[in-house]
């Protein structure tokens, strides 16, 4: 596949390995400021995705992933058997960060299973061969992001209206992104590709940073409240809708940012098809229906106030789950690096469809 | 029909004529802050309503009246023909402070033909006409908020889930409210209703009113965001939607808060009845279809900051349309203090359905 400098390659990474630390953009100060964060340890990882400074589930794998490489760097070893229980607690510390997105386990196993293969060598060594298979995750992802786009774009048009809920951008991949690499790579072709962002209450992901980064890339781009979805769908300017997604059943049920399911009724309705976009890791296929994917309830206090200031009454009652579970009946295409999946969906541990 | 003192009762009256003055309670700063304005001109008025500090369609046909016979009121007039003219200067006014709600012309009529009828009289008769018809306005709509709950109730059921969006409740109306007037008249029955508040971004009558003013009267109530309704509606919690309107056309169309659209098309999707709650005026027969309703743009500045806090990039495009329109096909009953309607909608000028 042809190598195509996108737009979102114009985009600052949102997690990088530099100099024995995690370095992030800090997104929780998007859009006000673009500012990084550096972590050393596995602790200020777990506290920075379960805060949200990173989200984006190939984004918080990677983060992890990272996150994992540093805490062992730092310690000496007396043997490889040592530095494989350590990395055994730290992995599972690190997965009890977000339960939902299945992209944090994922990187979590994939260094557990480098370890197994170099667990031989002396110590030094697997910690090179870890540090090189995180940057490997990170530098697939932006492979499989560049295809994800390339796919896409044999499902659009010069022309098009998109919508797209939170941000399953470049702040959310290593860059690209999943569910906008399309919209970069249309763009980068000089297709005119009007996108509605959905604000996406109550963390705001697309007013904060998917409004940031296509405004960044030029892209032209419209913010709305989640509830205008249905209107600008009734307006028939939305030709399709693209999401990101944080686990995928072998059914092809999808977990994602909540308001996602929504968007899936609301798009059947008005006949717009409706793309799931997510590299292959996010396919879960240890789980077999939606109703099995852990959902993540965050705290009232996200709904309730904004940076200190009251949006209810004091000791309303919230609820708050942070995803919903799209069936696969509402799910047009899933679209990942290798291909663009067609229902029916049933996904076995060698990714097939 | 028995009159039932109900727990909206308790509520402070939103509007209110008082010494000659129009007293509303600043909506703006609920929930932090119980507090009222007095406005002294229709000017005044014009601006409340604007600015949103009185909102839902039936208190700003009250607000309008008020206004209006204020503005008559500290004025002296040579004969009939004179306060007749200045009348029609004000009502006209007043109706531009907001498109959609049909409330505020149709109050600015019923007032206009109080002075018709009156216009043979003399000045301070007409003017103590023109106060009481105004007057009535209210009370007739306190009584009708109270018919609607008894309609409601014979679609109800104990131990019920009721989905709610925007304020439709006593603070849009006289008392009790309408798509509420139910809500409160089950709870003084004893029954367990749960009442699921979506927030209704972006202006949050959901978070900071109908929350305020439910938990307030006790209810039984959970604030969520927009976005999650096709969730708890997943879940079965939810056993019916109960929304007010602005303006229902001939056809059954009705125009409310942004919004409403998206959880018909829900409700319809899940199988779950979808109720309009309204006064019988504001059906307007001289509007054919919801195409036909005008529908009011307002500034994007609403989406992208909450009181100085930026929430999305400077110089995003937005569109924010505070109304959407529900096609009759998926409304199951409009509700008004006359009766239940049922399909096929066909109001005329006499009401009929």
């Amino acid at each position: 596949m042809e190598k195509v400098e996108r737009m979102g390659a114009q985009q600052p990474r949102p997690v990088a390995l530099v100099g024995g630390r995690v370095r992030l953009i800090d997104q929780t100060r998007l859009p006000q400021e673009l500012s990084f964060v550096d972590l050393h340890s596995p602790e200020e990882v777990w506290q920075a995705i379960a805060h949200l400074k990173v989200r984006g589930a190939p984004a918080i794998g990677m983060a992890a992933a990272y996150g994992l490489y540093v805490g062992l760097a730092k310690q000496s070893f007396g043997d490889s058997a040592e530095l494989g229980r350590e990395l055994e607690s730290i992995a599972s510390y690190l997965q009890t960060a977000r339960p939902t997105a299945v992209n944090l386990a994922w990187a979590m196993n994939r260094l557990r299973r480098c370890f197994l293969s170099h667990r031989q060598e002396d110590v030094q060594s697997i910690k090179d061969a870890l540090r090189d298979d995180a940057l490997a995750i990170q530098r697939e992802d932006e492979t499989a992001c560049g295809q994800m786009g390339e796919h896409l774009l044999t499902l659009m048009h010069d022309g098009m209206g998109v919508l797209t809920h939170c941000n399953a951008g470049a702040l959310a991949t290593s860059q690209y992104g999943t569910a906008l690499a399309g919209l970069y790579a249309a763009h980068e072709r000089g297709w005119r590709v009007k996108v509605f962002a959905d604000e996406t209450r109550p963390v705001l992901q697309g007013a904060r940073l998917t409004a940031w980064e296509l405004q960044r890339a030029g892209v032209d781009v419209t913010l709305i409240c989640d509830n205008m979805a249905a209107t600008v769908m009734a307006q028939k300017k939305v030709h399709a809708v693209m999401v990101g997604a944080d686990r995928i059943a072998a059914n092809g049920d999808t977990a994602n940012k909540i308001g996602t399911l929504n968007l899936a009724v609301l798009a059947s309705h008005f006949h717009i098809p409706f793309y799931v976009v997510a590299p292959q890791s996010t396919i879960d296929p240890d789980t077999a229906r939606g109703p099995d994917i852990p959902i993540e309830e965050r705290a009232g206090e996200e709904v309730v106030q904004w940076q200190g200031i009251r949006l209810a009454p004091e000791g309303i009652s919230v609820y708050n789950p942070a995803f919903d579970v799209t069936p696969h009946e509402l799910v047009t295409a899933i679209i990942t690096e290798r291909r663009i999946w067609h229902p029916p969906f049933a996904f076995s541990g060698t990714g097939g469809g």
